[in-house]
């Protein structure tokens, strides 16, 4: 995508939300494997370049990708030889990560997983911004701009 | 959570609302294990908290957990010794639903899965509200007030 | 349903949408099994019935639904037994989906998936309208009548 094209793109988004579409992009992640890691990644980096908020709540599996171990094996969904097509054509789930958190994708925790499974702040990427629980990802998703979905 | 906190986030939800915002939700639980179960639960009871309306629809493996066999082997997806480890912090599903129906979260089993797995009415746990199909769902699900979650 | 009711709820549908409600289902697929395939078109041809517009996005393995090989393997979730009591109760996933197709559903194929897997056009089904991005998907999700689930 030019870049003349992502800003017609967010022009025409940004319109759309005056008239009661959507500007913010809201997802749960709960599955921990890079074949729906990829879905959520793409999703919010091209919200992000069409000019809309976006945030990805990790929460229950989703919350092995906030891990530097469990980050690794997201690719252990795929045969070997399905992993190795994906490298050569996509980048890794830590890097597209960190190249979503640069674009302003807003990466949260889930404090009760974190509970439920005795994980602490500490042991997560720096990616993430904050660690919130069900009632903040409502507030988010309950915004009359939001466009949410659970993965 | 105090009721102080609830009751002001209850206030700005239905002012949120009032705004375009969302109060009510709706959502679609399709997988038969606790993993997918207790992210719904906790939505569901966080939204009731907030003021909000919750509909959960079990649809397809979901309706497993609204048989009594089926929801006792929610808990089957776990490997043993993280069954311990969650059932030390959080209840189980069946008593999670049970908290569920009392703070008045809505239990709609779904009509098609029951015609495709020859389920009867008088098979299901008590907590089921109703029985209903997918253009009643739609219907609560097409209310500018909502928000929907197809888990 | 009788057309009648059909036509009522169509009017009640477009009236809702007219006060802020959704008129226009935008299902993103993620899954190749048949066990998510039915809840999809199962939705998509009741919106079609209701008068709303209906699309289907085909990603990840979803996209395995796309091509003729593996829209017949979508059948291999279910145990044989559940295989011949489905089969005797709904149609195919290829029939269904025709049958979807016919009323008026929009099929789009992802690119990226296609791009990742090194898919062509030409291995696709007929039923395909056409393939597409996020950034289009976001779009048609970003609408304000909108109601999009992630299966």
């Amino acid at each position: 995508m030019t870049a003349g094209v992502a800003a017609g793109r967010a022009t025409s988004t940004i319109e759309e939300a005056k008239r009661g579409g959507k500007n913010s992009l809201v997802l749960v992640l709960s599955k921990g494997g890079a074949d729906m890691a990829y879905p959520a990644l793409i999703l919010a980096t091209t919200a992000r370049a069409l000019g809309m908020d976006a945030h990805i709540y990790f929460t229950f599996w989703g919350m092995q990708l906030l891990t530097p171990e469990g980050r690794k094996k997201a690719m252990d969904v795929f045969p070997p030889d399905m992993q190795k097509a994906l490298a050569a054509k996509f980048p890794t789930v830590e890097v597209f990560m960190q190249q979503a958190k640069q674009a302003g994708v807003h990466i949260h925790a889930c404090s009760p997983t974190m509970d439920m499974f005795g994980m602490t702040k500490a042991s997560l990427v720096n990616e993430v911004d904050d660690v919130i629980g069900a009632s903040t990802y409502l507030e988010l998703a309950s915004r009359p701009d939001a466009l949410t979905l659970f993965i």
